[in-house]
């Protein structure tokens, strides 16, 4: 399997997805400004993976500010919020940076080798739990799907957009691996083209069915009957189970109610927001008008024409049949039933994973 | 205003819309087979525009065939199966060589000479028909837009999709010039980019304020509330109001009822098919995968991939607010209000139009 993150002696090591599917080139990241840059400029993507880089980029910054003997407490800060500052929509990055300054915050009796190694602990671990919680989600989320069933994913969601595995497309991995015959249907997901680009090479390279279309191709599929379910993943899951996914995605959603196909949502517990009480909160990144002018380097818009692009938007939770977590699967109500998944979650761990 | 579509002294001009924005180019079209590539590979593009410029294509292979004084009746069939062939949705085309082949039908008293006269005076006036059938809509549709409106239109159908005017931006512009405000936003519309390439264009040039999204954009912005009405035009419209219009236009549709925005069709009476009881019996076009895998020649999905390229869906009449035609405005049950339109429009010119 693809690992799209990976941390190797002190190296972490991406693979370019703004070069794909055309080349696999693997990147590897010594400093925090490059892995911030890989974030922003979409290199790395995907919640969960954007989470876990994230963590290895305080890493590398720390071990920085450490090895030129600057001031740690206000050098730290800059690096945490260098990496805060890349992109505002997917809470994992906020999260994984949380985390890591919770590490450093109780580090005060170490020595600051000591507190680099707890960090560098820290971000392996999350890297782990990554896998762990998408072949987690893949085991419940399978449940939901029927053999012979045909499900349309929008973005990308495998193992690109995580360590390795893939929320959504995890899910669809492990029912395969199931033994059910599923096929993909992969929007092709403007303006960044993750569907066509990513999702399409994912499938292609593990031999799944998979079938590409314009996003507005999805609800005429629907309605001759040739789509039974679709499953996405999300970046920021509020807590009344509102869920801020790639634009697009609640077109997706209104086709499904439309048709009565149902729903899925696949994210990690540290994509759900329980500080936030509905999607309406949520931060919506707008990206550059050239997303939607260009497409790899080639104007096709006119010049001094006007754009807007949301890279985000948000799904109201009663469009979502199910969230799948790593801890089970939430059902409406989301308001009791995603809190519950944490309460398991730190009943388990006797204190929160993270 | 742009004139798509011109018949200048024997020869027909178009702008190559392929090109378009970055080189507004006319192409003249001297041969029937000449018309029917332009409107396979869509240098001209819409349907009432493919209606005109086959019938000058029926006019190209008449002369041609005098020229070449081949036996007329077989020839003839010939250069209507070669322009019929080119592209199955879009009624109008069907429409439009029925037309001519009727002229020709009640030659049988008049000189070859005589024939030629009356098939290109019959396709002059379909070229002129259209542009007043344009300026009719126009003037009924304006009524259903207020002031201070932001208009979603989906594809193009300005200027360029019609001989001059445009069926669903003509009403757009006939309320501008009524002396409403009125913003557009238009759906790029994959994967031709007809609206990110042409319908941005013609805003631009007549400083319409328009802002391109990406098609999946839509219904977040309806939300957001920053949508107060859609128009489209159509390809095909059943009998009972179904209908057949660019892919992505039944989730325009979907998105609007979800947000209870009105959803308006703009087209000519041409459009109108009485012959069909719904949408299910509108033979859908597929096009070439590599208007999915490529954009502009580049290549964006990997190679191998499968891909699905319906080019047009359909819209379930119940989506539909009302139908704009150039004899007023159809409500629902459009079973009763369409035919009434035809009844009217016989009526008035004391025969079919056409």
């Amino acid at each position: 399997m693809i690992k799209a993150v990976d941390w190797q002696e002190g190296v972490l090591w991406i693979i370019d997805q703004t070069l794909l599917p055309h080349r696999v080139e693997r990147r590897a990241l010594t400093d925090y400004r490059g892995v911030a840059e890989a974030i922003r400029s979409m290199r790395v993507r995907g919640a969960p993976a954007i989470g876990v880089a994230a963590a290895f980029g305080v890493v590398l910054g720390a071990r920085e500010i450490l090895e030129k003997g600057e001031d740690f407490p206000q050098k730290f800060e800059e690096v945490l919020s260098t990496l805060a500052k890349t992109r505002p929509t997917a809470v994992n990055l906020f999260w994984a940076l949380d985390r890591m300054r919770r590490v450093y915050e109780q580090s005060e009796h170490r020595t600051p080798k000591e507190m680099l190694r707890a960090l560098e602990a820290t971000a392996v671990r999350m890297l782990e739990e990554d896998i762990q919680a998408n072949r987690a989600m893949g085991q419940y989320g399978q449940q939901l799907l029927q053999d012979g069933w045909t499900v349309l994913t929008h973005c990308n969601t495998g193992s690109l957009a995580t360590v390795s595995y893939g929320t959504a497309l995890g899910v669809i991995r492990a029912a395969r691996e199931a033994g059910k015959e599923i096929k993909v249907i992969a929007d092709e997901t403007r303006p960044r083209l993750q569907g066509a680009r990513l999702t399409a090479w994912e499938c292609l390279e593990e031999g799944i069915p998979c079938t590409v279309i314009a996003d507005g191709a999805a609800a005429s599929l629907m309605r001759q009957g040739r789509i039974q379910a679709a499953i996405v993943g999300a970046d920021r899951i509020a807590r009344n189970g509102d869920v801020a996914n790639k634009i697009g995605t609640y077109m997706v959603a209104l086709a499904c109610q439309a048709h009565q196909i149902p729903f899925y949502v696949a994210a990690p517990l540290s994509t759900v927001d329980l500080s936030l009480a509905s999607g309406e909160e949520i931060p919506i990144e707008e990206r550059p008008p050239e997303e939607i002018t260009h497409i790899e380097g080639v104007r096709i818009a006119p010049e001094g024409v006007k754009v807007y692009n949301p890279a985000f938007d948000v799904t109201p939770a009663e469009l979502v049949t199910a969230i799948i977590t790593e801890r089970g699967i939430a059902y409406p109500p989301y308001e009791k039933s995603l809190p519950s998944l944490f309460e398991q979650a730190n009943k388990r761990f006797d204190r929160v994973p993270w």
